[in-house]
């Protein structure tokens, strides 16, 4: 099977995966601001006061503008879930060791995540990758293997990937949101595993946006105060190495990215392209969303983001991306988790839609009647 | 089947409602911090840095606080809807007419209302209650016909109520919340619909915190300036001409509150009676949780609000009963909207204490090893 999809994703084996991902971004479309126009005359005839809904109404107008129709549903969902190590981890970043990848991959494929249960609440698949771990889990069952590189290079030293291993991973992001939306996924939402991806979110978040490294680095998983000041010092330091002022997109992302970064970025370009909806979680895809929407504009107004996590680089990131979450949880896991449970509230909004009754239908007296 | 709840509410004959209540309070234990204690234990065993998953994680060790176990669940799910008019609309405080109430209820019982559709997606049942429209709807099939009075009296000039109408609303609640839990609910929450109740709810507010009537009115459906003026001056009058300062907790509800809403204190006090945790809604909610805790200062710890209204009323009930809620939408609808939206919160939480593997069981390394 993987050697099938090899195939699809080597589409002209002619071309570079650069030169293929160039070609997918053409085929990104804008989403439709007429079906914007019209789920909002919709909102405002269904029986409540206008407007009352507040964030919900505008949730159900962005998936209307998305999908193309004032009736916006949702039907299956799947939390893609990319796992990857990063090499940035020797410069001690992380408070936990870099196994803990490998290790919680096998605890996703065994269904005793956190991500598990929280998609099992809201009626959720999940879909799990290796695009990079650091270790050889082909052995490991229920996982998709895709692996691109065996971790990333230390991004202190030099660049993580090298061009064609950062565009292989978008692509591979791109094509798992084509199959599944073939499958009949219309809802998709991304997570993460990697230990040591906040340095490498918060580099991203550096590069892209220009923000001080001190700013965006946080606490991840738990590391304490020099952690914390070692975290500031790698990304300053990947930033200087790696010249990235002087870089194109794919050039940031290959120099100071992730693996499992690079294919949710992927995920959204192929959603953006399938006219899909995506959930992005928390810093780590909201850097994934930097990198998508600098490669692709167009995919910026497909991603929906989910939460605002503790990370204080994920505000700079939505910031950017002008871009507002919906959830305030004081979440700071990853996996997807906050994304999860967002798809209950875009779910209630595609309800709102399909289900209610106008004001007309329901023989209910409008205001000022 | 009205008469045999009426027969089951009235236990005593020769007792009043008010000292039916009165006994009904006594009955109400408290929560079992035992079982919090061993619910932060398990949440910290959990695959995932501790306390990463931050406001869930407060939200499951509370539902563990009531259920008594560190693995609660969530069954059956309802949202107790109830309904009542309010005689200060005669003040001209509501943007839509008081006709509204009565065709929301028969909207409600078709299905096409805000509520039905949120409910639908998040799996839960509404049950909804007559217990003081100011029609005979005793014709609309699919609701439960408990009128206590043809709505209330104008609080501008007068008591709302009688106490005994007031203690029959609440014991009406209780009895509602008792039946479902016999019936396997496990997760209630409340929803109300009543043209005027913002003006009750704003009341109740300041009745019972002591905030000037400006700060705790708002512009509910949807009044303008001069409305909102009115608002404030009908609370003010009402608070003045009850002496208010002068009543019991009974009193007061009776002098300022309104059917519907002495109806969901009565469903907060019955659920704490059953161990029940029950969400409360936006700030008509917020306020019958007040006249609840003040009635039964033990349901406090039963109560989990949803979400922070638009009302700026809510805010100011909130902090009084040091409650924090978990959504922030600019929601200002009612009818349970934000309870249901948060019942997917709590559902996940639950998910989470019950699904999750344990590091030792996942075989992952904590941080440090």
């Amino acid at each position: 099977m993987s050697d099938t999809r090899e195939g699809m994703l080597v589409t002209d084996e002619t071309m570079t995966f650069e030169d293929q991902l160039v070609a997918v971004v053409d085929t990104v479309g804008l989403t439709d601001p007429a079906a914007e126009v019209a789920a909002w005359r919709r909102l405002d005839s269904l029986t409540k006061p206008p407007r009352s809904l507040g964030r919900l109404e505008e949730l159900a107008a962005r998936v209307a503008r998305v999908q193309g129709t004032e009736r916006p549903s949702v039907g299956r969902k799947a939390i893609v879930l990319a796992a990857a190590d990063h090499g940035v981890v020797a410069e001690g970043v992380s408070a936990y060791p870099q196994d803990v990848t490998w290790q919680m991959v096998a605890n996703f494929a065994g269904g005793g995540a956190a991500i598990n249960a929280l998609s099992r609440s809201v009626g959720s698949d999940v879909v799990v990758y290796d695009v990079g771990v650091a270790r050889d889990i082909s052995d490991i069952p229920g996982i998709e293997h895709r692996k691109v590189a065996f971790g990333t290079a230390n991004m202190a030293q030099g660049p993580a990937m090298s061009r064609e291993e950062c565009a292989k991973a978008v692509l591979i992001g791109v094509e798992t949101a084509r199959e599944l939306a073939e499958r009949g996924y219309t809802l998709l939402g991304t997570g993460e595993m990697g230990i040591g991806n906040t340095t490498a979110a918060a580099a991203l978040a550096a590069a892209f946006t220009g923000a001080e490294p001190e700013t965006v680095v946080g606490r991840g998983t738990g590391v304490d105060d020099e952690g914390l000041l070692r975290k500031a010092e790698a990304v300053r330091r990947a930033i200087h190495v790696n010249h990235v002022a002087e870089l194109d997109p794919l050039g940031v992302i290959a120099a100071v990215g992730g693996l499992e970064i690079a294919m949710l970025a992927g995920v959204m370009i192929g959603a953006a392209e399938e006219s899909v909806c995506v959930v992005s979680d928390g810093f780590i895809s909201g850097a994934a969303a930097l990198c998508a929407v600098a490669l692709c504009p167009a995919a910026r107004d497909y991603i929906f983001p989910s939460h605002l996590s503790v990370e204080p680089g994920h505000a700079v990131v939505l910031a950017a991306l002008e871009l507002e979450p919906v959830l305030d949880l004081d979440l700071r896991l990853g996996e997807g988790t906050g994304a999860a449970l967002a798809f209950a509230l875009i779910d209630a909004a595609c309800h709102m839609m399909s289900d209610m009754a106008t004001f007309a239908e329901a023989g209910v007296s409008d205001a000022g009647e």
